[in-house]
């Protein structure tokens, strides 16, 4: 997948969004203001769901794209670029995190604070309003806002769950003066039935569907073979990968290099989320290594001792060889999936699944 | 305009967007958080926007709306209430208020907190799925589609400009753990020209657009008179009495009772907002008022002395007098602007307006 190509449509979208602005007169201000805060938020990234546009465009119709199909592929990639810009944009003010991309979270730039609320709720407006300028006369363009549209509901519906599931930690309800109180668990609740339930369904719909599902879907409109039954095929595989990829982020939150991942470690032990780690762990762990777990994990104390004692506790009930064990089997099972595809007549192709779980596995950020 | 009748249609509507949460699975304890979420920011307010659309239709239509129209138009009007309330609920965020149609904002319930950004961008979502469940099959679905999406934009911009242009208020940025400093001016940058571009401008894009465009527009497709002529007159129309709307809120900020209002008073005193009442109140200040402007307004402290010392300044300069001759005025030229609609061949109707600044004229809340 060509980076480097992908990224030098950027300035189109910056130009046509400003455009767009002006277009009702905005003032400079505003557009210096509008224009930080795109930059600011999507040109730092790995870029992988925009870029799954192009490529699986390029699977569909197996060959390489001419230039004007790139082209528009690439836009419909930075749109969903935008669309993950401004959900993460609100996801790290409500977690209260202040690293990103290895830079500072939007709200966490001085000047900006709770004002990227509102820019984030502007870039998803951008999605639209560039949607209609580039798309409005294909026939797949109501399709296309659909997807976007769904995207963005199934996106919130999991981030609900995600948030509602949490233990107290320190960012929600922490910041604009507003009471908050702890209405959640306890750490134990997350093993057994119920807590896998609920790291799956966090990684199904928080993750999957604006990180598989909808590139490949977008793609699949642009190259015509969005038929009903492969979207249904389309849906379940993007959710296998998408709980596949939650459980990374899960797992990188805790092991992974904090100047690789780009983000702070140990979040999810601050915030006491419903992750697959801890799931795990809590099923493994015995009476001593449990207390330690109660103690630290939620407890609002991110990185420092809290990330050392509950990693310890990870890495005693082995963890990390879980994990590894985990992709192994989330590999195998993907490439049976993968070889079920009928590539003939629908119009799939495997490798548009290959080269995700080929990007996936073993990611380190 | 029949407000009860209005009321009656909310449980369709709440149960429908819980219907379409429950088609992907969602859990009880989600379905339980997003039905309080859904209640408490659409049930308590005055329903113009959304009891604007019924309204207009039966003025297109020149008789009372059969049942099925009436529902139909009443659906679309609580779609336009939940976009409102997705904005709302992040405005009380970002300007930090706690109080909201006479009950605390969302963010500030106990157990809510920041958690509010998604329950808002879930409300947002939700106004699109049901459009497609309820408008799918119209000709003019991506129409309806369209005008709420650029109401969502124009909407984001005008708050852009009012969080950018306020003074230092306590508002913005004190949430969340993140950095924030005072990139803004002075008070006395609010009088004059920029002044009074600006105060028109968060009138125009931040109010307008979803207050009196959207509603009338949306009438207009289901009426079937949206042509591009009647959109732009219509445009213009609601850009003026948008200005006006703002204005009086401006006004009761300071002026109103806060029973009444709903909304605590002074909180644009307090953030230092860019307000037709600053702007003219300074203009008019000699030069120990404006002392007490500069120590007061925007000083972070809302309610008691800050109000009082403004709210004394501007009695003293003859802004209540300047507000009555200002309502006088708009209300003069409206009927002018109104006098001037072509009935005929258009499809348009007096009706349409005169009901709007009827209720505007001399509102209290």
């Amino acid at each position: 997948m060509n980076h480097e190509r992908f990224k030098s449509i950027f300035p189109i979208i910056l130009n046509d969004a400003l455009d767009y602005a002006r277009s009702f007169h905005a003032s400079d201000e505003m557009l210096s203001w509008f224009e930080k805060s795109l930059t600011h938020n999507t040109t730092n990234g790995k870029h992988l769901r925009g870029l799954l546009i192009p490529n699986t465009l390029s699977h569909i119709l197996s060959r390489p794209l001419a230039s004007s199909e790139f082209i528009s592929a690439a836009k419909l990639g930075w749109l969903l670029e935008l669309l993950q810009a401004s959900v993460l944009m609100c996801d790290d003010i409500e977690d209260g995190d202040v690293t990103r991309r290895g830079k500072a979270s939007w709200h966490a730039v001085p000047g900006v604070g709770l004002r990227a609320i509102n820019d984030a709720a502007m870039l998803e407006s951008t999605v639209f309003a560039l949607l209609k300028r580039y798309f409005r006369d294909l026939e797949c363009y109501v399709d296309l806002v659909e997807v976007f549209h769904e995207t963005v509901f199934r996106t919130g519906a999991g981030q609900m769950v995600d948030l509602i599931s949490s233990l107290s930690g320190n960012g929600v309800g922490s910041g604009s003066g507003s009471g908050s109180e702890d209405v959640n668990g306890d750490v134990c609740s997350f093993a057994g039935e119920w807590g896998e339930c609920v790291w799956e369904r966090i990684g199904e719909m928080k993750t999957a569907y604006y990180t598989v599902y909808a590139p490949v879907v977008l793609a699949m409109y642009l190259g015509r073979v969005a038929t009903e039954k492969n979207l249904e095929r389309v849906r379940s595989v993007a959710l296998r990968l998408g709980v596949y990829y939650q459980v990374q982020d899960d797992f990188l939150d805790i092991f992974g290099e904090q100047e690789v991942f780009g983000k702070e470690l140990g979040r999810d032990i601050r915030d006491g989320k419903c992750t697959w780690l801890i799931a795990g762990g809590w099923g493994r762990a015995d009476e001593a290594q449990k207390r330690v777990l109660r103690e630290w994990y939620g407890c609002g104390d991110g990185g420092g001792r809290a990330v050392e004692m509950v990693r310890g506790v990870f890495r005693e009930v082995g963890m990390e060889e879980a994990y590894a064990a985990y992709e192994e089997e989330m590999l195998r099972m993907m490439e049976e999936v993968i070889a079920d595809i009928e590539e003939g007549s629908s119009g799939l192709k495997k490798g548009m699944f290959t080269d995700i779980i080929h990007i996936m596995y073993k990611r380190r950020k």
